[in-house]
C-alpha cells in the first residue's frame, strides 16, 4: 500500500470500479439478462460515466477499445482469471503482463488471490511480481481477495472478510476488493484491518435496486471507500440509472432511498 | 485484440486460413487420402493461391520452405503443438518463440488454448508470453480455442464454442478459430461474443463439396470473417478446385451452389 | 553469515527484532487482545522505542509507512510469508522481492526456511536468491529457522533447534531466529552451533511478564544475541512497558526481577 | 528444418554419425565387449576416420578432447541424456546449454525427444531452445526422435517411426535419427515423411556385420542419408573395418555384399 | 572434464579435499564425537595443513570466514545440500549460485548428483548451470556422484560406483568424488570409466586409523587421485595426525603401515 497510489482511479478517496471481465470468468451467459452489453463498446460507452471512477477488464477488451476512451476512462488492467470451463481447484492465469499493462496507459492493475487455496502461494508470488512492477510504472494495484478453497466452508464470514481485507494492506494492494460480510458492523471490521489500504465491496450478482443501494449505503457508513461492480450495473435495464444512484451513494453520503429516487424503482423493485 | 492487427493475413477482412500442422498433431496418416501433400512443397504451392490469406505451419515447415515463397504466401507461425502419440490430459507444447516466428518474417502467430482442460491456466499463461511478444513485432494474433478435458462433455455445443469465440477477444486474440457450432444461429452468436475480433471457423475432418461449403455458406453468413482449413482441402482430389469455391464463398458473397460450379462435383459428390 | 552486516540491524551486537506480519500469518485474530494494534501506525510507534532494533514487517505495510518512520527505525523486510487460510504442507509465498526491499530502504531482509518440510528445498532456493541480492545491496539477512513438516513431531526439542540454528550460519544468515528450546542449556547449544551467526529467541504466544523476561534472561545469559518479538509485546496492556524491561535484560544485562521494575507486574502477574 | 544446416556433419549430403554417449545413457557395462573403448581417446581416434562425418558426445568428453581433434572431428554436441540408474518414465536431462557447445565449437547439436511419454511437452520444449539456440550459432540441428512411453507398445512400427521422422521435419531438425522400421518400405515411408529434413538409422544393440551392413544398405537404398551408430563401431573386435565397410554402403553405394569384403567377416559372421 | 581446471585445488595432480559441510547435512550431531569442530575456525586451521588442497563448506561458512584464510586455503564451494531433517525422495537444494561462488573467490564448485533419484533429471540440469558457470569463471568442478533412490539396492557396488565415476565424465566434472566400491580392483574400474576425470574416494564414517588409511592406500594405488574427507578427519581426537598420515599415502606413496608411524595409532587403535 502506498499513499496516494490510487489516485488515478479513485475520485476524492472513493471508487467505483466498473469490472467487465464477466466474459472470461462466466461466460457469455452473463450477458443474457442484457444482451448488447455483450458487446463491449456499450460497455466502454457506461465506464464514462462521472460515477467510475475505474474500469476492469481483460487484456483483449482493453487493446481493441481503450485507445478510444482513454481520455475519459481510468483503466484498471485486471491482469489475472480463468475461464470457469475448468473444474480444477480455484486458480488463475496471468493473462496480461503488468509491464504490457503500463504500455497500454494502465492506471493500475488488478489481481485475484485466491487465499486458503491450493494455489494460493503460486497467486502471491504472481500478485509479487504485479505489484512491483506496478509500482515501476506507477500503478495502483488492487487486489480482488477472495479466500477459497478446501479449507474454507463459507467464504463471506466476517473473519474470513477481515483477513481477507488484511491481505491486501500485508501484500502491497492499495485496494482491497472483498466481498460483503453480511453486516456493517463486519464491513467496519474489515476496514479496518485494511489500515490505510482502502476497501471496496464486491458488487456480486444481481439484486434489486433497494437490496443492492442498501447495502452499498451500508458498506460505505461503515467505512468501506467504494464498490466493485459488474452484473448488478450493467445486467440490469438501465444501467445509467443505477450508475447515478450509485454516484449519490458512494461520493455524497445519500442514503439508499434518496439514491433510490434517481432509479425507475424508487417506488417498485425492477426485478 | 488490436484494430488492424491482422491485416496481413486477411483479405478485405475476410480470412482463409490454410493450415498445415497435420504432420505433428495426427502424424502422417492425414497425408493418406492425397499421399503427395506429405510434400511440404505441394502444400505451400497450394498456399500461393488467391483465396489463401494465411498460411498455417510449425516452424520446422517454415525454416525449410518460407524464404522461397515469403512474396507469395503470409505466413501464420502455429507456436505450439503436440503429436497424438501422447495419450494425457491435453496439453501443447511451444514449439517454436514468437521472436524466432518473428525472425523468421511470420505475420502473425497461432496458438492453441484448451479451455476447461487441466492445461488451461498454463497454456493461458503461454499465450499471454506469445501475444505480447507479437505485439512487440506487429504481428498479428490467432487462437485456436479449443475448449476440451475432464468438464466438457460436447465441445462443440453452442454455448462452449461462444464461450470460445469470447476467450478470444478477452485474452487477447485478433482472430480466435472455433469448431462449427451446428447452426448459422450458434455461429452468429459466436461470432457476436467475440465482438470486434474476429472468427474463422475450423474445417475439420474432409466431408464432401456440398456439405463443406454449405457450411461455410452458413458461417460466413452469421458474422464468421471466414475459414481455417487443412484436411478438407489437400485430402481433396483437386485442392485447386475447393480453393477456388471457398475463394467465392468468402470473398465474393457466393452461395455454396455458386460455388460448386467451380468444382468437379457441382452435379455430384466427390467422396 | 558476513561479519558486520547485521549492524543495522543490531545494537552493540544485541537484537530486538519487533515483528509484525501476524496480519498476513495469523490473520486479525492475533489483534484481538490489543484492538488499536490492527492499526500499523500504533506499532511503527511501539518500533521507534529505544530497545528495538529491527522492525519486521511485510511489504505492504513497509510501503505505507516507513518513509515516515525511516529515521528512526531499522526495517527488517520480512520477504515471505503465506496465511494460515492454507491447510497444506506448510509452504510460504515470497511475497517481496529483495531488490524491491532494497529499494525501499530496507536494513536486512528476513526468510523464513521451514527445514524437513516437503517445501524444504524450494524454499532453501528461495532462500538463496533473497539472500544473494542482499550482499548485493548491502543488507543484513535473517533466517526463521523453522523445522517443521511430516518428519518432525517436536519442533522445539534441542536437537531440533540445534539443527535450525547451524541451518542459518551454513546456509548464510547473519542472525537465526528460533523457538527457545526448552533450557538455558540447550539454547547455549543451539548458539554454538550458529558459530559466529547470532541467535535470536522467537518470543512465541503471549505468556505472563515474568515466565517471558525469564526466558529471555535465560537466552541472553546462554548466548543469545536477543529476541524476536510480536505478541508478547503488541498484545500486551502496556508495550512500552515491556520494552523498556526487555532493553534492560537485552542489552544491560539485567535479571528478569531487575526488569520486572519496570513494568506494572513487578509484584502480579497481569494476565 | 534449414537447407545447407547440416552441411558441417555431412559429406555429400549423406552422414554418418559415430555416437558416444553410452557412458551416461547406459553405463559402463557398453564397453565391456571392448574394454579399451572406455578411454575416450580410443574412441575419438575412430571418428577421424573418413567415414564418419560428426561425432556425438556429452559435453565432459568434448570439453576433455575436442581442442586436440578440432581440426579432423567435426562435433555433434549431443544435449540432453539421462542414466539408466533411474527408473521412472523416459525423460532427459539437458546437460549442455546449446550456448556452451557453440562456444566449445560444435558443429551441430543433438537432442532427443520421446515423443508419446509423459516428458513429451517439457521435451519439445527444451528442444525448441536448443533449436533456437543452435540457429543463432549457425549450428546443426539433429533429433534423436523416440517415441516411447505408455500408449506405445512397439516403438519400431512403421507407423511410429514414420511419425518419428515427421516430428524431426515439424519441429525444426535439420536431421531425424530414428530406430529401423524393419523394412525398406517402411524406411522409405520415413523418409518421405520427413520431407527435406535428412532422415539417419540408429545402429542399436550390435549384431554381426552382414546383418548389420544389409540393414544400412536398405535404410540408404530406401532414401536415408546414412546411419548413427555407437556399438555396431565400438563394441566390433576391429572398428574401423565396419567404418570401411560403412564408408562404402553409405557414401560409395555399395552392396552389403561388397563391404563385407572389407571386413575379416567376408565369409563368416565374427559374432 | 576440462584439463587443467583442477589446479587450484589439487597438488601435484593429487587431492586431498577437507569436506566441512556436515553441520548442514547431518545436523550437530556429527560435531559430538569432538566437540571443538562445532566452531568453523577449528576446522579452517585444519585446511591451512599442508595435506589439505581443498576446503568445502557451504556458503554461510565460506562468507563468515575465507575472507581470512584466501592465502592459505584453496575454497571449494559447495553449491548443494539438504538437511536430513527432511524425509523425502533424494534431492538437495542448491544453496550457493556459482556466480556469488566466484566473486566470494572459490577456486571449485562442488556438486551433488544422485543418479538413480527421481531428482536426477533436476539435478542434472542444475549441474550443467553451475558447470557452465564455473566455466565462465575459470573454477574447477568437482561432482559428489552419490546414485541412489528407489532404484538402487546398493549404491556401493562395484558397476553403481563405475557408473557414477563415469557420469562425472559425462557430464562435465573435473573430479568425481564416489564412496570406495569395497576393493581396489573395484576403484581401479570405476577410475578408468572416469577416463581424464580425477576420481576421489569419499571418506565416509569414521573409522579406525589403520582400516581407513588401508583403504585410501589401496583407492590411491588403483587409481585414484585422492580422498575427500570429513568425519574420519574431524572427528578424531588428533586430526593434525591423520592429515599428516594422509599427506605420506597421497602424495608420497607411503603405505599405510609408513603412514601409521606418524600417528598415536601406530602400534593400537585409537578407537
Amino acid at each position: 500500500m502506498l499513499p496516494h497510489a490510487d489516485d488515478a482511479i479513485t475520485r476524492d478517496g472513493k471508487a467505483l470500479v466498473l469490472a467487465y471481465d464477466h466474459g472470461l470468468e462466466h461466460g457469455p451467459v452473463d450477458f443474457e439478462p442484457n444482451p448488447d452489453t455483450a458487446d463491449p463498446e456499450a460497455v466502454w460507452e457506461l465506464a464514462t460515466h462521472d460515477a467510475v471512477s475505474a474500469f476492469a477488464v481483460q487484456k483483449g477488451i482493453a487493446e481493441a477499445y481503450y485507445p478510444s476512451y482513454e481520455d475519459d476512462v481510468s483503466l484498471l488492467a485486471k491482469l489475472n482469471g480463468t475461464s470457469n470451463l475448468w473444474m480444477g481447484e480455484p486458480d488463475s492465469a496471468v493473462n496480461w503482463s503488468a509491464d504490457y499493462a503500463a504500455e497500454l496507459g494502465a492506471d493500475a492493475v488488478g489481481f485475484t488471490l485466491y487465499g486458503g487455496s491450493n494455489g494460493e502461494v503460486e497467486m502471491a508470488e504472481e500478485f509479487r511480481d504485479a505489484q512491483e512492477t506496478a509500482r515501476e510504472h506507477d500503478m495502483g494495484v488492487v487486489m480482488w481477495s477472495y479466500p477459497r478453497g478446501q479449507g474454507l466452508k463459507n467464504d463471506t464470514s466476517p473473519d474470513t472478510i477481515a483477513y481477507a481485507a488484511r491481505l491486501g494492506l500485508e501484500l502491497g494492494a492499495d485496494i482491497a476488493k472483498v466481498k460483503y460480510p453480511g453486516s456493517g458492523e463486519a464491513m467496519a471490521h474489515a476496514c479496518e484491518m485494511a489500515g490505510p489500504a482502502k476497501v471496496v465491496m464486491s458488487g456480486g450478482s444481481k439484486t434489486d435496486d433497494r437490496a443492492f443501494l442498501e447495502t452499498v449505503e451500508s458498506a460505505i457508513a461503515n467505512g468501506a471507500a467504494g464498490l466493485a461492480v459488474g452484473r448488478n450495473v450493467f445486467q440490469r435495464e438501465n444501467p445509467v440509472e443505477i450508475l447515478d444512484a450509485l454516484e449519490a451513494v458512494i461520493y455524497e453520503e445519500a442514503s439508499a432511498d434518496e439514491a433510490l429516487e434517481l432509479t425507475g424503482s424508487a417506488a417498485v423493485a425492477d426485478d
